[in-house]
């Protein structure tokens, strides 16, 4: 994979350009794609190369894949549905802007699933084509695990970031709620949509968003006897497959051998109500949002679309808000958990990657912390007797991004490193 | 002006259909606004009545006037910036296509000044046309105040929904934040824009956004003699000029002739803090979100655009964390004043309408309550000796829009009745 680290370190040194790298990534990009399907729009290569090579700022040199429901305004914006094939907007999103401020290069438009929901795109994944790279940011995960790109941005309703980040190898963030901007990204639920990030590993990811945002996010060292994390196995536990869950159990006791302290953790009644509460929020607000699409489209959408629509539709405002108070309390007691440990570990995904393109895959172990608006990290790391990579999903406090990535970091070289138990 | 109440109870008996009200709208379009100037884009006439006439729904035969800063797939969306000149959305904003699911109808854009912000439109306030109608929804209340429409959108980022309403002498509701879905309006602020409403009377606004969004917020019979009521003029009272000064007193005594416990309320430190914050995070969120037109059309701004943005952009991410931080202490000490009263009157402006066009006039009043999130409703009913409109503010509880709406009502009766005490 590409490593936004070592790009920024070689161009650092002099040993290559920040043109030159965006055309590494681009070759790259050409040569790959073809067998992965990543990319849905690419820019002009001399005017893309040149405007590498006029770059200034602490991104010059990074090649970023951008999900396809993020406004470009150079490139169609299609959405993943027909009914904006072609669409340019007048503006890039906030983001997309940030970027370019920063000198980084959009090196295309990355497949999303439809609206980002739950129809699978075409994008295969990078570690084995029989399997879903999951979604709904199908293409931002796919590019970066494939070395097609260093970072891409993708966003998360439901599971969309973390969930293909665990299915194909890869560091995915997913920020503490409104850490970045949203202006400009295709709204489905504008109480749980969140950009989040992609990239070889998490300390990777971590210096991308530093230079992004302006944060002081890069990784730095932890001490393992002081952490305190709590095992949190959730009351969906039932749904982790064999392999979600000897992830865990490497993770934990990874973790536990470095000397970190583990502290399991059942999972408070109002978060079980609050799993549920995701999917009211989601869907009354995806009905409002997409009412246009809804109004003069609704033949040009998938069936799952528009029943889910519909259900949105149906839901009463008495319900949505029944459900946001629900949220409320499970914010305020994820707060209440932080006060006995630092972080929480917790299945990313249920498995590895499901065969076929048929799914995306299960949210099930993310969209709560969609809802409570937390920082989450896909670390990489462990695989299954195939060699299929199965994530598994670090989380702090609101606002303790910083220690997520860090966190995340430190666990990802035990993982890598194998210095973990065998199972 | 034209009422949304009389309007829907003359269609229910019969007495118009809802394409001869719509009708009424667009003709009372064409005879006044080259006087006031209140539309930037209208539809098509014949192609809106045909529309009209097929309309079902509870909002039939209501027309709405749109803010210009809010997508329409059918008319040019000019963000009140040569930037935007012609802008054509792909899709309706998702309070747009509500509108038009329940029924009523687009009258027309109305007039924004700069993507919402400070620099005046030619808009002319149609109680004077000395005077500025205050902005940045400066055609949504001069087209409802000059009985063009019964109803139109704007937003409010710091007070551009309740100082317009107070300008214009008509009701101005500003909903609890994300009651209305802002997706599709050109964001400034995320944490602040906010979606509002102007009718004729608070009881009128309350009418429409019961049908608009399926919730109970009619208007309700209040019982003066339960309601405490918390007079609170601020720490920024000295920018009070006479006239509201003596719009606020005339409220009072008339709410305490009528029954209602008055409690001043001396301004927490806090809140007064927050007003401050206000201004942070207002900027460096614009900063981000206009980061697209900031990178490529700064020579098309305006001078106070331009430095704001330069402004925001300036601010450190931890300046605005704690301005952040800020706010969320004073939403919780507003909830705590909740604690004692059931609405707080306070002013809407700091005075009648400035005369010309040089200012849109100040939201030193309003800006508080919209980092706060709680609904606020402009008052009408009040003059100063000129016979220019000079607004109250009532704010109630996070969710209590209906009481809000309802005092506000009440209130409203008794000033428009005279039956408070002269001054």
């Amino acid at each position: 994979m590409q490593s936004v680290l070592s790009i920024l370190k070689a161009i650092e040194n002099g040993n290559i350009t920040p043109k030159a790298a965006v055309a590494q990534s681009l070759d790259a990009i050409a040569a790959k794609d073809a067998a992965v399907g990543a990319f849905v729009a690419l820019p002009d290569r001399e005017a893309t190369l040149a405007a590498a090579d006029r770059a200034t700022g602490p991104l010059a040199g990074i090649a970023v894949g951008v999900k396809d429901i993020i406004d470009t305004h150079d490139l169609p914006t299609g959405m993943g549905s027909p009914i904006y094939a072609g669409n340019r907007p007048p503006a890039d999103a906030a983001l997309v802007a940030m970027l370019r401020d920063r000198g980084a290069t959009v090196a295309g438009k990355t497949v999303a699933t439809e609206f980002a929901f739950l129809r699978p795109a075409a994008t295969l994944n990078p570690r084995d084509p029989a399997h879903t790279p999951g979604g709904s940011s199908s293409g931002s995960a796919a590019g970066v695990a494939a070395g097609m790109v260093p970072v891409a941005i993708g966003t998360q309703t439901g599971g969309s970031v973390i969930r293909p980040a665990a299915y194909c190898g890869v560091a995915g963030y997913k920020p503490s709620f409104r850490l970045v901007p949203m202006v400009g990204v295709k709204t489905f639920s504008w109480s749980l949509d969140t950009a989040g990030f992609f990239a070889a590993s998490a300390a990777d990811v971590a210096a991308f968003v530093t230079r992004l945002t302006g944060r002081p996010l890069d990784v730095e060292p932890v001490d393992p006897s002081t952490l305190r994390i709590g095992l949190y196995r959730t009351s969906v536990w039932d749904q982790a497959d064999g392999d979600a869950r000897a992830a865990l159990s490497l993770a934990a006791e990874g973790a536990a051998s470095a000397g970190a302290s583990i502290l399991e953790i059942d999972e408070p009644e109002i978060l079980a109500a609050a799993r549920e509460a995701h999917s009211t929020i989601q869907n009354f607000e995806a009905g409002i949002a997409l009412g246009f699409e809804y109004a003069h489209h609704r033949d040009r959408m998938s069936e799952i679309l528009r029943t889910t629509l519909e259900q949105g539709r149906a839901i009463a405002p008495e319900a949505y808000d029944a459900a946001r108070s629900v949220a409320r309390r499970a914010r305020h007691e994820t707060g209440e958990l932080f006060q006995h440990v630092d972080l929480i570990l917790t299945p990313a995904v249920t498995g590895a990657a499901p065969h076929g393109l048929s799914s995306t895959g299960s949210p099930v172990f993310n969209k709560l912390w969609t809802l409570t608006g937390n920082p989450c990290v896909n670390v990489p790391g462990a695989a299954n007797k195939a060699g299929m990579p199965v994530g598994i999903q670090l989380v702090a406090r609101f606002g303790r991004d910083r220690l997520a990535l860090s966190a995340a970091s430190w666990l990802e070289s035990l993982l890598v490193a194998g210095t973990a138990p065998e199972r």
